[in-house]
């Protein structure tokens, strides 16, 4: 079973706010085993809407309008499903009475019985948290749904009244037996080509942001599901593949409150921004002690006591730096666990030797070694900060939570090789 | 002149994502005075998008496609353009060396390949934010434009491509008389109301950012538009209006390489994000010495020296404390600015006397005395955090670039009362 959505809003096609109906509605639907086969925002055109709405209510399925149904002039709602339905709109008694108890005032503005005019053979659905009811009923195949388009209403009147009829009629269970999955550091044509032996067996859809991949299985059984997520692991790295919609710094702000561990970090190339991305997460107070962003030489050896010849001998961006930065980390706060990243973020700074995007991360617990991996990141500034600063994360959120990945041959291997 | 929208995203009508193309475009349109009909959301699939598209072509104007340039096999995009235009796409060898002499690891992936692809007659519009160009080109009467689905990326190519093509053929010239403005801690709805005045004098639009709103005045002559920005300026302060489209720390960056001035930061809830706002700036090292980012209040003991005596009689949040936290810059970092910021970003933390959103930012000249502010922001973590960044990053500016501004009772007023 398929639906579509339209909304009415001319705001919404002059920029002044965002909609919100489209991802509400196609979540709910989602969950029902309908599948939203397109969304339309129209401004509030009667002659537009007549051509849209019909247009959607011929490809069949369910359609859902939001929007258009309050009492004001530009409200078109119900003429519309009227004139969509070839039949006239009913002023229905009833509606009128149960809307007026409840809202005595709405008996003062004329324009207010508006919202009591129902098409002939469509169902009033009650709005316990407005005015305006919602509309059910049907246009040849097409079952039609009309929602009061503020979002409280609109969501009231979908969950109590809509989503049990569609229920009905599609008689599916409420389990479309699709998977999510977070991927870090792992790129969407990489990953695609990983998934293309999947085909026919699996569909999938992929949605990158820098640095994340969030992957959706589905069309297969668990069993398949699993095989392929094996898969991906087997050819990435099972540290980089998260179940499910994950944040990896809520993940590491909850894998160290869950061992009772505080955090320092040493930031160079990141600028801050590895300690901005965990103190983003409320609740970090609780595992998060401190961190120095040396971004000057001067800044490393006076708050991390990185010795003058280090820098000289080996540069900023080396292992021994970042390995004598964790040090310091332990050296000047009372921490558990310490990580450390510097590199060349561009766009100046890089050398034959150390091209822009070279990174050094080093992450170690207390009283144990540290690690240091090198990666050489692509991308402008921006994609090097920011992956460098994943890269660090993720490399503290396996010390925490897998620590003897770290010296697993095919992570230094990766990092090195195959990130970018 | 009329437009059309058409977002490709199958996640977008799956829920996972909420769409921000159609807000974004319709506003930039908006001001372009190019009246959008419709948007509509399509998933990933070539048939329904072949057909929906034609459609959309059919009206006319200028169609707008987002998404779908990507290098992966649900990325239709270009193939839907040229079977839409009856041409066949042709790989520009120009375009791809283009793209690898950028990101040489393109080439290691071949299905990278198919961002080089372009339909016969289409221009490949540059993309400095990403790899896939965008597509800019005439089918029947209607023009067409692809950008890249990532925010960002269709932003620049937006903005740098295509707005100046609309304009073009639109037949606006270039300078409309538009004058784009920059302002910082000032609510949307505050500068309408300022605004209000105006109405019929001047045309504006505002796009607001968390903290900051762009303006852009039109359609009246220089001096209209310079007494309204004067007004504007006196109802609210010189300091926070800024003419053209700026960053904030990007100025900032420039105005202490100007005068050859390092800066040192000490932060508390802003976690970090002081310092990696401004080390995004590239050739920020040549003005950034570093920082702390002291989030316990043993890290401002240890690293700034701020007194246990202070922290217990007064609070980590308290004048007091942010003062000696700008001393411990000094006394730590040989630096010629030093800021320094301590609040409650909630979610929990806040109190009657100290509510979550309160926060103190302290900035100091080596050698001159510290002024101390408080402001108390509203909304959630996030914001607050993200605001506090920005008073910041805004008060060091000041005091760089007209320090005496920080003597004004109107700054401390604004700030202390007016600033949410």
């Amino acid at each position: 079973m398929h639906a579509s959505i339209v909304v009415f809003g001319t705001e919404l096609l002059r920029g002044r706010v965002r909609d919100s109906h489209v991802q509400y509605l196609s979540r709910e639907l989602g969950l029902l085993g309908v599948e939203v086969r397109e969304a339309l925002v129209l401004p509030d055109d009667p002659a537009l809407g007549h051509e849209e709405l019909s247009r959607m209510i011929e490809r069949g399925g369910v359609v859902l309008v939001c929007g258009g149904l309050g009492p004001t002039s530009d409200d078109h709602g119900r003429e519309l499903l009227a004139s969509c339905a070839g039949v006239p709109l009913v002023f229905r008694e009833d509606v009128w009475q149960a809307l007026v108890e409840r809202y005595p005032h709405l008996r003062e503005v004329p324009s207010n019985r508006r919202q009591a005019y129902v098409p002939e053979g469509f169902e009033a659905l009650p709005n316990p948290a407005g005015t305006a009811p919602g509309l059910w009923g049907r246009v040849g195949e097409t079952w039609v749904a009309a929602l009061p388009g503020p979002p409280v209403e609109l969501a009231r009147v979908f969950e109590d009244e809509v989503a049990p009829r569609i229920r009905a009629i599609s008689g599916r269970a409420s389990d479309t037996g699709e998977r999510m999955y977070t991927t870090y550091l792992i790129p969407e044509s990489a990953l695609e080509d990983a998934l293309a032996p999947w085909e026919g067996r699996l569909t999938w859809a992929t949605q990158a942001q820098p640095g994340r991949v969030f992957l959706v299985l589905s069309g297969g059984d668990e069993e398949t599901i699993r095989a392929c997520v094996t898969s991906l692991e087997e050819r990435f790295l099972p540290v980089l593949v998260f179940e499910g919609e994950k944040d990896l710094f809520v993940l590491l702000k909850e894998a160290l409150a869950r061992r009772g561990l505080t955090v320092g970090f040493a930031e160079s190339c990141t600028g801050g921004r590895l300690s901005s991305s965990l103190t983003r997460v409320a609740g970090s107070s609780e595992i998060f002690w401190g961190g120095v962003v040396t971004y000057s030489n001067e800044a490393k050896e006076r708050f991390l006591g990185v010795r003058p010849e280090t820098l000289q001998t080996f540069g900023a961006v080396s292992r021994q730096t970042v390995e004598e930065m964790v040090r310091g980390v332990f050296d000047r706060m009372p921490v558990d666990v310490a990580a450390a990243v510097s590199g060349i973020a561009g766009p100046s700074g890089g050398s034959p030797e150390k091209p822009v995007g070279t990174v050094w991360v080093g992450v170690g617990r207390r009283g144990g070694r540290s690690r240091t991996f090198r990666a050489l990141l692509r991308g402008d500034r921006e994609r090097i900060q920011h992956k460098s600063t994943l890269l660090a994360g993720l490399l503290t959120y396996v010390l925490v939570q897998e620590e003897d990945w770290l010296d697993r041959k095919e992570l230094a291997d990766y990092i090195e090789n195959k990130l970018t």
